[in-house]
């Protein structure tokens, strides 16, 4: 055996920088899970290649121990800080995107969010969800239909938005009223919705923790454009969840977790007929079948 | 404008899952340091691609969420889990083969580790560090030298170790004395340094946080090999810290942090003259002046 030889079987298992993503993967045992350890094989893949591509500093790998340490300390039951970072960093969105493929047509997905809460009042089509008396009133209204344009009945359209000041009721339980622009409807045979609610309004994304001092470290603003929240369930269908922007909004180009998308901008239209509300927006649902995917 | 020209121009800041690293880079704004920005842009980069490969799943997503902050949360002042997440997934090791490429000749650094204190005693040559009357006293000895092998004067050598039972003696401050397994030494004229420890013994790192079920759940044990701790400091040479490895160490090749390189395996004689160490380990260190670099 030769020196060098000699030196690479000395060094089977040993750490160095050229081999370092081999060394680590080969380190898991042989009854790991499959999918496991796919994932954290490629994990370590790409974490290794973002050290070696960026020459992480020793001062740089510090700062980066501590932020993460503050993000997971600054967690409590009702905010979820890494939650925030992985919005920001387009992460959120990637994964919602990979997992939500559609064919063109179909409603696009976007970033579930943090406020949604199961079990709102099912109301009946034309309804209210808006009880503080704050904002501008809207009309909501569309059909639920199949990629055929045909109605979707039955469809259980969970809706939810913010309100006039820019905080869901869950921000404020003692302020807003319970259920307050909250509201389930299920669409009957020709597939319409409508409902009465207010104009949502853009906010910030909570920007006292260490996301918010990386955002403004990164010269980029925490607001979302405003949007109204949907999740619409139909036997037979993709689950979607999405929202829908307020047209003209002006940080549409610019949210703060990226969850616009071109088609998911609503005509808000001003209505001047006297009638109970200001804003009409008028938007149709169009619900895949689980294999209809691109 | 044909349709497909339009549509791209509209597009112009939407995410998609295709230009997903570009639309979150952009959003930097023009007054971000160079530094961070180049080293975020590559972060977003590869963490992006990582999900792709993985087609990272939203329950996936959900659990990392969930282990980062568990990771943060068990973190207090004497105990940080995310370096240990660092450690385990080889980015320690790699961050500090990045930042201390040597020649050949010069002594390899390894990771830092947790129990360094700064302040111990500077002690006499031969001195002992071993204060707890625990373990298989050893005589450590060597010499410090240049690449050209010539000795080198007032090279400030900073030990540490674990005691017999694996713990270091901050881990047990009501037990084991202060400075228990550490000392200062500094080199004359001739570069020598001896001292009298303990034959180091390997040990697991904290396990029973989540790093400790990540490494469960790959496989994967949590010891260390037996090694002691040195930091080597000299005016006009780089800074070496480094480990020597107990050579015959069960876990050489498994080191669950990847800290052992070839070159680090000391060798450690079993001493049969009656004499007072029942061990006797020599290593040499060569330090590299700041332009001896690869």
């Amino acid at each position: 055996m030769n020196e060098d030889v000699a030196r690479t079987v000395a060094e089977i298992g040993y750490f160095t920088e050229d081999n370092s993503v081999e060394t680590v993967n080969a380190r898991m045992g042989p009854s790991v899970d499959p999918r496991l350890g796919k994932v954290m094989a490629c994990l370590v893949k790409h974490l290794h290649a973002f050290a070696r591509e960026a020459e992480l500093t020793q001062d740089e790998w510090e700062y980066a121990v501590g932020f993460l340490t503050r993000t997971g300390q600054i967690c409590t039951q009702e905010r979820q800080e890494f939650i925030l970072l992985s919005d920001t960093l387009g992460l959120s969105m990637l994964v919602d995107a990979i997992n939500n493929r559609r064919p063109k047509g179909a409603t696009e997905n976007t970033v579930f969010g943090p406020f949604h809460v199961e079990g709102a009042p099912v109301r009946a089509m034309g309804d209210a969800i808006s009880f503080d008396g704050k904002g501008e009133s809207c009309l909501f209204g569309g059909r639920v239909t199949d990629l055929k344009g045909r109605p979707v009945e039955g469809a259980r359209i969970d809706v939810w938005s913010d309100n006039a000041d820019g905080y869901y009721d869950v921000q404020q339980p003692d302020i807003q009223p319970k259920w307050n622009n909250r509201g389930v409807f299920i669409t009957g045979a020709d597939g319409h919705y409508s409902f009465v609610g207010i104009k949502p309004v853009s906010y910030p994304i909570p920007d006292d923790g260490p996301v918010g001092d990386m955002l403004a470290h990164l010269g980029r603003h925490p607001y979302r454009p405003a949007h109204m929240h949907y999740m619409i369930r139909a036997e037979g269908f993709q689950k979607l969840v999405t929202h829908t922007f307020v047209e003209g909004d002006p940080y549409l180009v610019s949210d703060a977790v990226f969850g616009v998308k071109r088609t998911l901008v609503a005509p808000f239209a001003r209505v001047d007929d006297g009638g109970e509300t200001m804003w009409r927006s008028d938007f149709d649902f169009v619900l895949a079948r689980p294999d209809e995917t691109r």
